[in-house]
């Protein structure tokens, strides 16, 4: 079988779930847009006063731990708890885990308070999780990491079936597995990895797909990520060539023109 | 009568007003960008040590509560009334007011405490401040709300004249009052809607007109909306189709090539 | 002698620099990308818990004060005396320095607690920084001070002397000098000042060349803001006419496409 479900996208357009964010300040305009482009609805709150507020009214939850600190880490629990209670799936992007103690500990402590629907990072990150060597450079897989999709299938279904989630994995391959299956994804461009906050913008749309098909967790999960793999290698193909600055504003401009039939076309997906 | 006042615009680029911003992280670079390319100068200063200081250089004042926290409130305070002392005008922008307790009463002690020259916001934001029922959905208004433009033009006239300030409300049509007069602003595009910040950008594009025009607070506020609405209609025109980024970008485009010329040409506006 | 060092931005390229900023939420998304777009990998920790961990595992340190609050002052601190203690070069933009007395006790508290191996303003904030009379409007340089070149020289050179540092006056011409050589850069283009962040994005290019040419800090300095200089004007020439939006964007564009070969036909650099 390499067919991802249909439907999951349109499901956003026509429900337009609320995705509340609790975010780094780095990439939080272009997580906030693509939100809307895919056709979500993005808010960002991370004062403890109001987190778990604004997470009863959404329809999920992402906490992404890029720019830490001591005021939002209790706003990141109270919203996940908060979501938790409701059945509201929660998505952790565990920037740069691995990198600091306080990051480690961090990560740690949301994975003990709040239990997350899905779990998307590098290499790097999810072997942090997952309690193996890895050396985090910079948001950045480490080179020693990239090499062996192997071993990223192996680490995303052994640590999905132990936290009983959905671990992914993104990187020139990407990986996710649900515990049991596992899906590829082969698309996406190198020279995203030079624009910053691919990543995040990717966990933001694993919000929205979540957030509109919170019974399709793995397969939306999946085309969130085939979603931003065929935005990279759009945008490339049609303005890469004038360097990053269009790149960046092009990757927006693919998502908010995507359509079930881009995706269908373009994707190079295994599910096994 | 259906003229707006002339030269708002130039006066602005004569004086290159200071505009202090204490503004959400979400939409901040778009802020400082609109800024600029209206003509004024932005500052962005929102610890408590400096607030004061900075808005006593400043020319106008915005506070922008989209992600607050419990550090920027008094912050916001005092570089309110550092302003109000000196007469600055202050605008208010009361992002996802309804949302959540925390944005309620924080609304509710900076309206006790500052005294707004202009307060923009969506029809749910308004009518939340207004008191009449609002239920807010993220930054967009709810859909029950957009219906009426006869109930947005009474609800910005009752509450301008109440708080003796200017009230806009925006959406499809933007309603402006000073509690005697109503203005109009038939211009904009739909898909502003799918980019973040259009609102924020205006807020801050009314703190630039406010800044070069303090004694024409009404008209500045309707210019300043006038001009946002006109730089998502050309935009739209020239790059729409490519999708959001380029769309994005292109709004500021549009606002640094503004002219009186194209105001007059494009504006869509009834004052009575 | 006009010529800069060869092969500092191939330096870049091979190694890759960690740069970690504690920088302001205005402009850090287009530092993150600057950083990228010229072959570096940036991050930005600012929490006191991890901001000298981070700075031990990074080839330079950006210490920018544009939204300076009291959580980020003792990390800036601890992030450059760890710097320090591993000799990893440390920057600083004094952002607005003269403009609030906060930020003006907190420059004094930077300058005392940790070396500098490079300072970049515009000349309101370096005469603060020299102890000579400024008044910063905003964050561009007041009109009373951009006419003088040979004052920026003077300043410069003995500030740099004096400090044991290297100082960069960037405006019209840039300034830069060890307190012996000067460099003077005649490169950039007028509409740079209606972008927020050039000078932002210019001491983030300093943090990139400093971290992959450690032992040239001088010349590096010279070069990253020769480089930025080089990009506001080519991408002007491009798209300048389209407006700001675009222009904002094709400034990456030009850095990620920049060569050896383009700095050298572009560079107007005298040195003495």
């Amino acid at each position: 079988m390499t067919e991802l479900m249909p439907d999951l996208l349109k499901n956003i357009r026509d429900s337009k779930p609320l995705v509340h964010h609790l975010t780094n300040y780095v990439t939080v305009n272009d997580c906030a847009n693509i939100t809307l482009s895919i056709g979500a609805s993005p808010i960002m709150a991370d004062a403890i006063e109001e987190s778990a507020d604004i997470a009863t009214i959404s329809q999920a939850v992402v906490l992404n731990i890029g720019t830490l600190n001591a005021q939002t880490i209790p706003a990141m629990i109270a919203a996940g708890k908060a979501a938790n209670s409701i059945n509201v799936p929660v998505i952790l992007d565990p920037v740069d885990a691995g990198a600091s103690t306080f990051r480690n500990q961090t990560v740690n402590q949301l994975m003990s308070e709040v239990n997350f629907s899905v779990i998307r990072g590098n290499i790097s990150e999810i072997k942090y999780i997952a309690g193996l060597d890895a050396i985090t450079k910079g948001v950045d897989a480490s080179d020693n990491d990239i090499k062996n999709i192997d071993e990223s299938r192996t680490v995303a279904q052994k640590l999905a079936k132990r936290l009983k989630t959905v671990i992914a994995i993104t990187g020139i391959v990407d990986v996710i597995s649900d515990g049991n299956q596992v899906i590829t994804i082969a698309n996406g461009h190198k020279k995203m990895a030079e624009i910053t906050g691919t990543g995040c913008m990717c966990t933001s749309l694993i919000g929205a797909y979540c957030g509109g098909n919170p019974d399709a967790i793995f397969q939306a999960t999946a085309t969130a990520i085939l979603s931003m793999g065929i935005a990279g290698e759009i945008a490339y193909e049609k303005v890469g060539k004038l360097g990053n600055g269009h790149y960046h504003a092009a990757i927006q401009d693919v998502i908010s023109l995507l359509t079930e039939k881009i995706l269908r076309e373009r994707a190079c997906v295994t599910i096994d």
